[in-house]
């Protein structure tokens, strides 16, 4: 038989990594022939757009370069499955491309959107006795995939999080006037990344001074006093804020937009509560937006995150060869000192379209910082540096021009 | 006798490697007893706060550390001098705290605003006959200074621009939808660093696809022009805008705030672009604003940039005592390839306050782009990688808890 790999949702550092363990995995079993790969997620096995992971993949050259290189080299998508009762055509399409180049398990590399996909594909294969394996492989820098102690990509993110943070630490220091600098992290409606800066404190930094996670109700009256009391012991201020924090009391400050998953597009809180200190406040402000490099920035990849995210896309090859299918892979936390993690898996019913919020006990009385549990949790996951390659001044990236994405009407 | 050092302006990643090349070059010279580092600029001389530097830069691992280490290890400050005949009380101020320090030289590291200082200190020594040399050392990310063929700092944040330009490409092109990503790079006036970003092409990447910079005249209906015209050819395009483009047309895109030196906070062109393309243009807009990263990204700096900055420190101290005074150090550049500079330096009266711009002949006809020749000259500088220090997961850093920026009214 033959396989299919497809990623989808939002790029990271490691979603590349994964496929890789897919693919090398794969390539240890004789009872699997080919490995495809599904161009645009799952709409590459929708307009029967594979490509052969061996015709692209050729030496460790590939190999290495594929590891470093961020975002998805098989494209992505942001396609919603209809349930199959709503539109069982769709799904004939699918497995009619299935069948056609002999697919019996298909791996989705994504976060919580990508495992709606798994389980409706896994429904209706089972529904219909179709004997085609569906196994999730999470990915996604939010860290918000129930019931694994953390997904791949978190670790990079945080990583760059942290690092770009002390680095902004060093820039705002040298002044001697008072200011505050707010920066604007990534996780949607999920505290874990914004959350993972605390790391910091392991380092010897003081800051962040105050940590606002979208866990916590946000009063702008509090935030503003938390700043007057930091600045009585600090000259220049910083703040870590999750974008998904929710300012009632302010107007304008969300787009509105939302994506296909219903999703608001969030953006803008740094940028309000700046607007909001510059008025209440006598002192310089700025405001930083971390954007899309926290999940591209793949020079400053954690090693650990690219390590375990190639093993759990291996571990789920040898899953769905075991009879497993409907499942996502997870890890499961042994240890801290020394960290240790054990690859398991889950039911995708019980993970897709659920949200892992941050621990509510990891978050201080005052909901302005978080606790050292969450730092102990976040540190083993920025551990080490990929030894990376450079050419000409910049890093070296794979990129697929075979299939390039084509723009779709679905 | 003893020599002073000092940082000022905005935070670079090369600023520390200047600071480094003066005081490990003064310590070959057997005239130089002592090197002061006055801390936040000139502010230190005016309060007399000094630190010895032999007692803060100890062994080679100090060494090593403050050379990755970014923005300014003895803080800055952006106060500018009085002309000495409106105010000659802070003259006398300085240099009686000069005189009780025994220092007979004084480099100031620092940008357009900094020379104005050194200019005016040494205005004021010649013309009262006081023998104290005063040499100024180029710093800044913009690239923005007279008579030097580049200033250090410019070459790190060219290579951390490129570098992440082009994950942010990888990031883009994954969804099968088109979509116009709008980097918005910093550089004041001038379009040095958004011009930088060309270098990609040698990279062998398309983006990205328009450039836009403060030398040329901006038209929003061109702009909109140039974006259709490139998306009949690529689905992700990317567009690289300096932040001090006047969008004339376009109201409320900036704050309207000034600086010290009369200087206007820029910031929203980005956000003002994506704004009229979401309203003009039918497809995923997204605007990234690089923002201070670029100034104190000090994992991703140029080997070469850090290099040259230690190197031109180092011959500023020569210059020095080979009789210089109201000079800045200045790079001529020898040839491209292999690439080669000579260090010279110019009376700072031709530098100080005044702006190079980008070269209108680099700029392409239809206003949108970069030569090539643009692109030979960025390359050289953002050549080689440090051999990075990380500790913990995260880059170490030299802080000096002895000299903490103190709150001053001037």
């Amino acid at each position: 038989m033959n396989i299919a790999i497809a990623q989808s949702g939002g790029p990271t550092c490691a979603i590349n990594a994964s496929l890789l363990g897919v693919f090398r995995h794969a390539a240890k079993y004789d009872e699997i022939e080919t490995a495809f790969g599904s161009v645009n997620g799952i709409e590459g096995l929708i307009y029967d757009n594979l490509v052969k992971l061996d015709d692209i993949i050729t030496d460790d050259n590939d190999v290495e370069l594929i590891r470093q290189t961020p975002s998805t080299v098989l494209g992505s998508c942001r396609y919603k499955l209809p349930s199959y009762k709503d539109d069982p055509a769709i799904y004939e399409t699918i497995v009619n491309n299935m069948r056609k180049h002999d697919i019996g398990a298909f791996f989705y590399i994504g976060g919580n959107d990508s495992m709606d996909t798994v389980m409706k594909l896994d429904d209706y294969f089972k529904a219909n006795n179709i004997d085609i394996k569906v196994m999730g492989i999470p990915k996604t820098i939010d860290n918000d995939l129930p019931l694994t102690d953390h997904t791949p990509g978190f670790g990079s993110a945080a990583k760059y999080v942290a690092t770009t943070m002390k680095e902004i630490i060093r820039d705002s220091s040298v002044y001697s006037v008072k200011s505050v600098t707010i920066v604007e992290i990534m996780g949607r409606d999920t505290g874990w990344l914004t959350a993972s800066s605390a790391v910091l404190r392991a380092d010897g930094e003081s800051a962040p001074h105050l940590i606002y996670l979208p866990e916590r109700k946000f009063s702008v009256k509090q935030f503003l006093d938390d700043i007057r009391e930091i600045q009585k012991q600090y000259h220049a201020v910083i703040v870590a804020v999750s974008e998904g924090v929710e300012l009632d009391e302010v107007e304008e400050f969300q787009s509105g937009n939302v994506d296909n998953f219903g999703h608001k597009y969030l953006a803008g809180v740094g940028k309000a509560l700046e607007k909001i200190v510059a008025k209440e406040i006598n002192c310089k402000v700025r405001s930083i937006e971390l954007n899309v490099m926290q999940r591209c920035a793949s020079h400053l990849s954690s090693k650990r995150d690219i390590s375990e995210a190639e093993r759990i896309g291996g571990a789920a090859v040898k899953a769905a060869l075991d009879g497993e299918s409907g499942k996502m892979m997870t890890f499961k936390r042994v240890a801290n000192r020394p960290y240790n993690v054990r690859v398991e898996s889950a039911d995708v019913r019980e993970i897709a379209n659920r949200v892992k919020y941050f621990p509510s006990e990891w978050i201080n009385e005052a909901g302005n910082d978080v606790t050292q549990d969450a730092i102990e949790y976040c540190l083993p996951l920025i551990q080490g540096e990929q030894n990376f390659r450079y050419q000409n001044g910049l890093p070296q990236h794979f990129v697929l021009k075979a299939a390039l994405p084509r723009e779709r009407k679905i």
